[in-house]
């Protein structure tokens, strides 16, 4: 099944308690085309980008399968810059700068092939934004995944909820989720917010694993203890990308296949956390991949005699 | 196998966002031999109490099984006293008052078949004391579990390590174990604790769920997301009773009975919390038990096919 993914692709310069990267890869579809690329080969980007983007990344992604035909290339344009530090506790940050540059006037126009795409990720945009490749497509796409973040549920409620009604996976953070629905208890805040549209919710709790609801049924995916985090950014992103790719190689949304696609998800972001930028993301080898998809299993193991 | 509990029988007055309860039973020993009670008929409490104390409670208690003989009325004197106040986060809360009482003066004297308890869990209270417990034990018991806190960190580490560097197996908090290791990865933090002495590590995150290690293994019990909170006073408690009360009734430590004495542990804890004090723990049948522990089962389970 083919997988159009929505998102920035970006210039980073991140700073962890581990080291500085400077202007490096990033962007939320950079991340998920990657962890994506490990188990379907059919993937395609719709993002802008600026003239200082380097070439050699993108025929990178050419050479894993991704179609690059939809990242508009402004001339004279500078990529979304993000710089940011990251707490000792890698849980939190500081945003140190922002830039906008070609993100400013992003109007997606989607390649006539990219509209009949099976699946669809809309990686963390303005809501607008998700919303205008939501309608160029063609014929409803089987699954419809969306990212998202409180920044859109300060600034553009309305505008999200519509999006978020038109999708059949939300995945946020658990303060995301209290926002959102107005509920502190989690499988609460789950019951309302699967009212407003989605089949299911996945709430991303960082190194505490994520929840998966459906309106009957909940799943709990834990996250690996890692010894070493170097750069945290992008993992939710690896999560999403590793997820979808994973359903896009099934091409059936279950509640079983989707338990499966968040553990995949989870094991491709326990990699990218552990370099810089999507440094871990391009050296895997499908045995690096079976071997710790065998530690989450293990992980998690008991039997009740 | 006997299982002796060390710990508090206390006094609480409790406010959380759900409510208010005035001098309710409390105390790590009450709610420890309370949930280990479901598990195993044979436990005895060394403790101390004033005359405040309510006599019925300790009828109920023997009721279950458990053996007071150890609980020390102090005439005249009053129980230890706690009063504290929940955010709404119901992770963090104030203690808004400490009365000591008689805790000032304990010294628990342990009647003769005591001294001979196959398994032994130290709740949470002064190093010293913890000692004093050990100390007396005729032999050494199968298992020895212990309990502490921050608090102990804080103001007596050389004392804590001390009885941290004689047990089997030692229950903290995340920010706990990163303080008593210096290591911030909760993987490294446990490299470093267990060459203290424990052969297993407890890592108790809340509604985060657990994770237990030993030199070569990790296990990730989850925790249920539960509906309604109403007082999380004692869950930390009913954890440890109800994993060594399980203990206790199989009577061998291992890696896998340990897994599935940890799952046991966090459905009491996840009743614990339902209500405030101990009345949920007084209420629960056999099948609410089976029940609960059938859905921390599918909560994490997947086949990767």
């Amino acid at each position: 099944m083919s997988l159009l993914a929505l998102g920035t692709v970006a210039i980073d310069t991140i700073e962890t308690p581990r080291g500085t990267a400077e202007r490096v890869v990033g962007g939320a579809a950079t991340y998920i085309a990657w962890a994506a690329s490990y188990f379907t080969g059919d993937i395609r980007i719709v993002s802008i980008i600026g003239e200082d983007f380097p070439d050699a990344e993108l025929e990178l992604l050419r050479s894993r399968g991704v179609d690059t035909s939809g990242i508009h290339l402004v001339n004279g344009g500078r990529s979304f810059f993000w710089k940011g530090r990251y707490h000792t506790d890698m849980n939190s940050r500081d945003t140190l700068e922002t830039q906008l540059n070609v993100l400013q006037d992003f109007n997606p126009v989607l390649p006539p092939e990219y509209r009949k795409s099976d699946f669809l990720m809309l990686g963390n945009l303005t809501p607008s934004i998700q919303n205008m490749v939501l309608d160029q497509m063609e014929k409803r796409p089987g699954i419809i995944a969306m990212d998202t973040m409180n920044f859109w549920m300060d600034t553009a409620m309305d505008e999200l909820k519509v999006v978020i009604s038109k999708v059949d996976i939300l995945t946020i953070n658990d303060e995301e989720a209290r926002q959102l629905s107005g509920e502190f208890s989690l499988a609460k805040a789950a019951r309302e917010i699967l009212k407003m549209g989605p089949r299911y919710l996945i709430i991303k709790k960082g190194e505490h694993g994520a929840l998966l609801f459906d309106k009957d049924n909940v799943f709990f995916a834990p996250a690996l203890p890692l010894y070493e985090v170097n750069d945290p950014t992008g993992a939710g992103d690896t999560f999403a990308g590793g997820m979808m790719g994973y359903l896009a190689g099934k091409g059936e949304l279950t509640f079983e296949n989707l338990k499966r696609a968040i553990i995949y998800g989870s094991a491709m972001a326990s990699f990218c956390v552990e370099e810089f930028s999507i440094n871990r993301l391009k050296s895997l080898s499908d045995s690096d991949i079976k071997s710790r998809i065998n530690e989450f299993v293990k992980l998690v193991h008991f039997d009740m005699e």
